[in-house]
């Protein structure tokens, strides 16, 4: 009976697929095939990948002595590092094996762990180009994509510097935490003397669907979230409006796209003491099916014209679902990857909760800026009473990259 | 294909289940019995239950002007919610049910999501008994158990008082960290004007096997935690150093257990650039098989008296394994239920990851307190040097409860 738990769970994944189990003593840890994600290709893997159920996403910021030659070294590293891991082996000579005198290459809390479908995506930050005092560090200054502006600010935006923006950027998702912890934890270590986190953010409880077959989590106001999501199978739509395309700027970053992050804290109190039917009204959606108001089902089609018996709207001006809609922002639409977040219990004895909203987009200038700059602000968006932005980064993520190759080689030759 | 990423994580716990995909809509969130752990019993669970993948552990303090009253409505209704969040139910009446004008009573975030094998177990804590200014506040102090002693201060504790103690505990344990942290947060929310959260932690990757049929975890060092740990399904055991006896104290804790609460902090950078036989010589257990040093398997025994060739005990003197062990402490040994964290990166940049160390105990003063005395301090345990205790807590679990009843419900009549 006690072998049932097992299925459900971390540990349970190496125990669950057949003769699996990792051998004590084995460098390697659990790799067995229907856990693994593909790390070569011509996009970088955990974009159109299918949203794994945990998130640590981690930003570097490279040292002020380091080189162009020591960045390039690292970016070969760390793509060495991811294609090992995400293939659910240790990095280097492994964590048991190698020379015992020597700190092991891998710090070993994945050994006996499946693969877990971790994927590891790299982005550059725009200061990665030019640093805070205008110079061109690393000889790449010319080679920014206009794509890569920085975000403007956002009315009701909260934003800490100390968890924002970044040089480079590590987004390790899995079905296990401790998976994509060791993921960043070994290329933090890797990194150590050129680069050293800036920030990172654990998550769990995907909360988008990006494939058709996906069923929609909820996120922490208990309301679906994702059901209008880009569809990552959907081929034509991830070209038109997540993959950077020839001839939209230089060509290192074509087939590669550009990630959005903001920490996106939820005041969970003042939500919770809210009517049901005003959640409603803010969101736009119901909150047991997640169906726009005025329908029954989540896949009903949106109709923002929609009038009640009195002729007001169904879905009220001012609610989020009409606010971030397509229709209202010039066709912008983004492929959202986010993440809930709970890291315990602010000084006022408040969950310190919400959602680390990840998007993938070919131009964030036509995208999120867009789609922001209508939802920003107490004038519009009522959910903006119950959120706030605390942290963002906006990251060029290069594209996939062949065996031989490092992520992002394209930008330094 | 897809279908099979729902096998290892959170929301293919719900979907695995043949039938038991929750109906939108339906206030009631999946409660399929495989994911149920029983509520009521001899004992609460959660002590001697399997250990769940995922930990909210939370402590709360009484508002100051909370009457007795106040405190056993208060303890009534976590019964009731803990109740029916443990068989995959809503608390109240529901989140999308009751009145629409009204907040739901339930935040909503766990619809859909299997129960889990959650299960909710209570503390409390010394200053429920008597407060910091002697008060006997809620007519109690006289009850108060002498195994509910104040811990010593222990050589080497770097404990900060405001996610140190607290008047309540809630271990929220489950398969799903969103289920975890949803039963905190409606427990917080039905507090509220009574009592308030003091600190809270998220913790995966539980660091013990607590049957003979779980695997043992890797925590955060990348060592296998809790190979000779108690086993729940050894009554005996059980009964010798986990569950409180008749004559052990006041009545209304027979049955019960005593929870030791520590925040492990591990100095993961300076532990990763320590040789193999280095960490080796620390825990006294290979990196890879878990063995006693000089043996080859997980459970050969632990002989402290085993000499190498050269004479020199293979297990050292100052090695953890042997200075926590039974042996070294007057048989004294605990029920671990620890949990990894990682919560995200200080202001250093350095992992905030480690241990949330978790004991349950027939007696703290003769258990935890003898072999943390002999852990402690940078005299004794070579780990010391890697790891910071930065939050303690010591809490009474009363007995489990039978239909009717509230949790605590003797210290009260």
């Amino acid at each position: 009976m006690f072998g049932l738990i097992g299925g459900t769970g971390a540990v349970g994944v190496a125990a669950g697929v057949a003769g699996a189990k990792a051998t004590t003593g084995d460098a390697g840890h659990d790799g067995s095939h229907s856990q693994v994600v593909g790390f070569f290709g011509d996009h970088q893997a955990g974009i159109a990948t299918p949203a794994q159920d945990r998130l640590h996403f981690a930003a570097f910021d490279l040292s002020p002595v380091a080189s162009r030659e020591a960045l390039v070294e690292l970016l070969t590293e760390w793509t060495n590092a991811a294609l090992k891991m995400t293939a659910g082996q240790d990095v280097g000579t492994g964590a048991v094996t190698g020379d015992p005198s020597a700190p092991p290459d891998d710090t070993g809390e994945a050994l006996g762990l499946a693969a877990a479908k971790l994927t590891v995506t790299i982005g550059f930050g725009a200061s990665l180009f030019t640093d805070a005092h205008g110079n061109d560090r690393f000889g790449i200054a010319g080679r920014r994509p206009e794509q890569l502006a920085d975000l403007p600010a956002f009315a009701g935006d909260a934003l800490k510097a100390e968890i924002s923006g970044g040089d480079l950027c590590v987004q390790a998702c899995a079905d296990d935490p401790q998976v994509a912890v060791h993921a960043i934890r070994n290329l933090a270590r890797i990194a150590r003397g050129t680069a050293s986190v800036r920030y990172s953010q654990l998550g769990f409880g995907r909360t988008s669907s990006t494939t058709v077959s996906q069923e929609t989590p909820r996120n922490m106001m208990g309301f679906k979230d994702g059901t209008a999501n880009l569809k990552a199978d959907d081929t034509d739509s991830m070209n038109q409006h997540v993959w950077v395309q020839d001839g939209d700027g230089p060509d290192w970053m074509t087939g590669g796209s550009y990630l959005v992050s903001r920490r996106i804290r939820m005041l969970i109190e003042p939500w919770d003491s809210t009517p049901l039917t005003e959640q409603e009204r803010v969101i736009g959606r119901t909150k047991g099916a997640g169906a726009p108001i005025g329908r029954t089902k989540e896949f009903d089609p949106v109709d923002l014209d929609a009038q009640g018996s009195d002729g007001a709207p169904l879905i009220d001006l001012k609610s989020h679902v009409r606010l971030a809609h397509p229709t209202t922002n010039n066709g912008a639409t983004l492929l959202r990857r986010g993440y809930s977040f709970t890291d315990g219990t602010d000084d006022l004895g408040r969950l310190d909760a919400g959602l680390f909203f990840l998007a993938y987009q070919r131009d964030p200038r036509t995208q999120f800026v867009t789609i922001q700059n209508s939802l920003a602000g107490n004038a519009n968006d009522v959910l903006n009473e119950y959120i706030q932005h605390v942290s963002s980064g906006l990251f060029a993520c290069p594209p996939g990259v062949k065996a031989g190759e490092y992520v992002g080689q394209a930008l330094f030759t």
